[in-house]
């Protein structure tokens, strides 16, 4: 069995025995199955593992595997990652409901403010990632490669400004809550949700559409920047070719073998100009005016 | 895109404007594409979507799509079944976390008892099918056809015994609780996540492990009879065919042609002797001593 699986262990050798060893199970690129690939759900509850084994609630390894192997399918009869395994207490987790659920109470055990409420905070970001997905699948259309972004359907449009509205919207909420992530200065659910999608949007946005989180929304971005500062994130993150393989294949895109032959790279910075209005607003503590 | 969908109606004519309209997009067979597939949670749903149509709370329609076909990649990039959607809010919940959050909504704004909760139920019933499942995979591992019961190793009767022990406690609940479903004379959340694992044991045990559900289980017996009279149940419910080919592919067993060539039949009966007990203890009231 554990030649099919890559382990990434977060756990450390001391207290071994005192904090619950949670294993996730993460679905492997389509381009290489030791590399973890671009799915937001398992990326979201690694995220929230993350928080618990920083501050030392709970020992996390994740093991990254590919769906289609013969031992994945026998060990687990159809259940799809994410896949939550705690071994202790002889717990599969195969259902998000479930996962969450068991991550949910060991964070109010040990008051972990990862599972906050904020109904605005929730309205806010719900439909962002689905009205994206709208967009995309309306530009790529009868699109055989990326066209200019002035190129579009008025059909297209429509989803194009949707998204771009809510985008100003996320900016003008951060602006006006002036904290680092979305409820204050830790991390919770909703940011382990946002950031992947808007990591997705940026990396498919300008591989597929040619188009940009708008520059002026100087909140936003440095709301991007923290993501690309944040542990979680980073740890969790697939490579820009994966996630773009990705949605490739989803929209049944041609796949010229670029993604497949590059060596993986993360995009983990953001525009000059972006950067510059970030540290001109000193809106991130630690980036200093030059 | 219609042709790429088998659509099933719950919606009535009448009132169409003032029930919201909840689409539901299940995994389809893999023996034909205009079957339903045999996956959990989309049954789980189906019932609990049903629950609501019943009373006139929500319309319904079920559309069974093949995942792997060009149409449903594209329109719901990477998002597996279940998914549900709800046009008239422009909403799209592929998420098991989100569907339950729409339904539980609905079922509290009209005060259907559907996700009462019993901490006692739920313990009782959360590693049934887990240790089934590792009994399956145990029984199964070195097995070309199916052996007799007895012919078990240590380890596989160790899972076995699990779940004659799993079953056993569930029956006496059932006995203790003297109800048609497990919380009382109404279907909740716990009998949508039972019923159809119970089911699939039933089914599986059978066709590949020579495994019945004890006949001594009465109350238990009495419940699954519930369930082939539970509408919710049997609307929702995949063909035997259907059932076995899911696991045999997961379990990489040879696979006859037998349940592809044969009219897809549902085994919706029990056992004539359980029958009898059930009638002579006069558990289900509409089982009559003849």
């Amino acid at each position: 069995m554990a030649d099919d699986y890559q382990v990434q262990s977060n756990g450390g050798s001391s207290d071994l025995n005192s904090k619950p060893l949670l294993e996730l199970y993460v679905k492997a690129s389509a381009i290489d199955p030791r590399r973890i690939g671009a799915d937001l759900f398992c990326q979201e509850f690694w995220m929230e593992l993350y928080a618990l084994y920083e501050i030392g609630v709970a020992r996390v390894e994740v093991k990254t595997v590919n769906v289609n192997s013969e031992a994945f399918k026998k060990n687990f009869l159809g259940a799809q990652p994410p896949i939550m395994v705690e071994e202790e207490k002889g717990a599969t987790y195969t259902d998000n409901r479930e996962i969450e659920g068991r991550i949910f109470h060991l964070a109010k055990e040990f008051n972990v403010p990862l599972f906050e409420k904020d109904p605005s905070v929730e309205k806010r970001i719900e439909n962002l990632y689905r009205n994206f997905k709208l967009f995309l699948r309306s530009k790529t259309e009868n699109q055989k490669v990326p066209t200019p972004l002035e190129d579009m359907s008025a059909q297209t449009r429509v989803h194009y400004n949707r998204v771009v509205e809510q985008l100003t919207g996320i900016d003008q909420l951060l602006a006006d809550r002036n904290s680092r992530y979305l409820l204050g200065n830790s991390m919770t659910e909703y940011d382990c949700e946002l950031m992947p999608r808007l990591h997705h949007i940026r990396i498919i946005g300008q591989s597929l559409l040619s188009f940009d989180i708008p520059h002026n929304l100087t909140h936003l971005w440095n709301y991007v920047l923290t993501a690309y500062r944040t542990a979680a994130f980073i740890e969790s993150c697939p490579a820009d070719q994966d996630i773009i393989r990705h949605y490739k294949e989803q929209l049944n895109l041609f796949s010229n073998q670029r993604e497949t032959l590059q060596t993986p790279t993360k995009t983990h910075t953001i525009p000059e100009r972006v950067l510059c209005d970030i540290r001109n607003r000193g809106l991130a503590p630690d980036v200093k005016v030059q």
